[in-house]
């Protein structure tokens, strides 16, 4: 039962556990201790407070050295095969969050090749996606000046001497073992995980000496983390650190927004109505009718709503807490409930796409190395 | 007994049986025919009348081709693990007679990425080395302007985008069956085939057309050609012609001259004592004392000397038939031989050495892309 999902890069299925797959994957918990620790840089982020980000690897010897006068490297990305969804701007505004509260530099890794390797999509596709990502990163107010987008085709020439010493230290069997794979896995996304670790050593190798690299991404990502720190030590990198949240939660109630269920999928470039419309269809925890509701309440722990308050939405804990009280209390119904969140996310999104309007010109000088985006891309 | 025998990408070992090997491989004996066909085109090269090129898949096609008005691309290479010897000019001065002959532009790729992949060597190493060899190779003579070196990891850009599409087609159960990978091998090593199929494709992609691509290389490369023929059609471009030589005899008796026994490998900047040295302690097929050899004569068959005038040092056929009989005959001794050879390699170093130094200027020109050869190289 509680053994009954499935956690890897590539595939999120089932009613993910958490702590077990934490216990899994042999990450640490963030506990007490360790928010203590990071509020003194500066007020914790929502995400880290109400355990969205809750699990990790070697983030004390990250905050260590910082306290030494090392400044780490922020490393996240995005796999490029479809249009961005809150889900996916989820862990990029908290790694926003990292990059100002610690004033570092960052990598974002756009991997067009591994989509093209693992999906029915071709390299023009992948490309034309990451260019349409990449505004939406953009559009979240990252530094300019200290953030590179990486596009694997287009910045293969950096990437792929990398990835060739790290490539020359895993085995099949470890890439197997780790991912999976067997014999009818294609060859490219066997060598695939290479080119995934190669952005964790770059600071490092640039400045030829160990830079420290954090990487805040999903926890869906540490089967190739795990074996980038294994080879780190052999090629004198260090090992990254990691910072885990859980998968965003899809409006139909599962334990990951998904494009493949695009009704309950909300875009970055959604409109008002559609936004309506598909929040409107939410799994909620509410009851058959308003006359149950209204005498036995709702049930915030399952609904894909609250959900989304609680991930996104509402920032103020004791706001937050009055929501579920009135919910459970019968007092606001699911119809109403709906269309605040609604309002929000609209709210957001108005803001949101004029920002990734504007972003057209901020990824052109944030392009690693200099390269030029996808020209038929940019329409 | 005939089976004792392995040949693959990077392990030649045994006595070759070649036509076994051929059998094995599913290659198509040159014959007659063929040989006929071909010297309508220009007098036929040594290396093809004397079966040293012997075995080919669609050369037929290229031919038919060409006469339709179509030229085909060139495309060898070499993986640069150490100094060029001898072994590896052959095929090149091959290479150099087909595009004299066919007017024809080609391709050489340098493996410096599988080199490094496959052996326990550093990327600087095989940089380095990359650089090395194609000063042997562009020394050959080849047309400047229709000749074109990539050097992997200098023109990943290029490659990468045509590896990935080979790669996303061939399973690892295919690269296990064709190479013999198991669990241990590197993931690095095994994506490795799709980077030595891109240039296959290269012409094709850059013209944005189907163009003929025929490769003269060593057999033992077959079994790269064979995955990219295989996945060629899939991907819209035209399978390569192959044709294939046997291995260069190594000075010792072997059947592949290899840098690993370095006083049976004689190197293109071997000096004339270094030669006369190596050449001095050959395998012959001499008997024990000078006597009995004047008595029963020797056997040109298992000679490693006479291969060398057989391969590479005496394109006169009838002196080469005067040389086996007078050996068989017991007139001419092993010493005297020697002598021979030393003085005709030594007549042929030189010369090349002169031009391995002109050729410095040279390979720049000829960089795919125009990239730049690795500075600390060019010493």
């Amino acid at each position: 039962m509680a053994e009954d999902f499935k956690v890897t890069p590539w595939e999120v299925t089932g009613d993910i556990d958490y702590d077990l797959l934490q216990e899994r994957f042999g990450t640490t918990p963030i506990d007490g201790a360790l928010l203590d620790r990071m509020s003194r840089y500066g007020e914790i982020h929502p995400m880290l407070r109400r355990g969205i980000f809750y699990s990790h690897r070697d983030m004390v010897r990250i905050l260590d050295d910082y306290d030494k006068g090392e400044r780490f490297t922020l490393y996240t990305g995005r796999g490029p095969s479809g249009n961005t969804h809150l889900g996916h701007l989820m862990p990029w505004i908290f790694n926003k969050w990292i990059q100002d509260t610690f004033d570092v530099p960052m990598y974002f890794q756009m991997t067009d090749d591994e989509k093209f390797l693992f999906k029915d999509l071709t390299l023009e596709d992948t490309k034309r996606m990451a260019y349409e990502n990449a505004l939406d990163f953009a559009a979240l107010g990252f530094d300019p000046d200290k953030t590179r987008i990486i596009v694997d085709t287009e910045n293969i020439d950096t990437l792929y001497p990398l990835a060739l010493k790290v490539a020359k230290k895993v085995t099949f069997s470890t890439a197997k073992a780790v991912f999976g794979f067997d014999n009818s896995t294609n060859i490219g996304s066997i060598f695939f995980t290479a080119i995934q670790a190669a952005p964790a050593f770059l600071e490092s190798e640039i400045r030829g000496r160990p830079v420290p690299c954090l990487i805040p991404c999903g926890i869906d990502q540490d089967p190739h983390f795990r074996v980038t720190r294994d080879v780190a030590p052999g090629l004198g990198y260090p090992k990254p650190s990691l910072i885990y949240c859980k998968m965003f939660p899809g409006l139909s109630g599962g334990d990951k927004m998904s494009s493949s269920d695009e009704n309950a999928t909300i875009y970055t470039t959604d409109g008002p109505k559609a936004v309506r419309k598909k929040v409107g269809k939410a799994f909620t925890g509410g009851c058959v009718s308003v006359e149950e509701q209204r005498e036995k309440g709702g049930n915030p722990e399952v609904c894909a709503v609250f959900k989304y308050f609680y991930y996104l939405f509402e920032e103020d804990d004791s706001k937050l807490d009055e929501l579920a009280d009135s919910c459970r209390r019968g007092e606001i119904l699911c119809g109403e409930c709906k269309m605040r969140l609604t309002e929000r996310i609209n709210v957001f999104l108005e803001d949101h796409q004029a920002k990734r309007e504007e972003a057209r010109d901020i990824v052109d000088s944030m392009a690693f190395g200099g390269f030029e985006w996808n020209k038929e891309a940019k329409r």
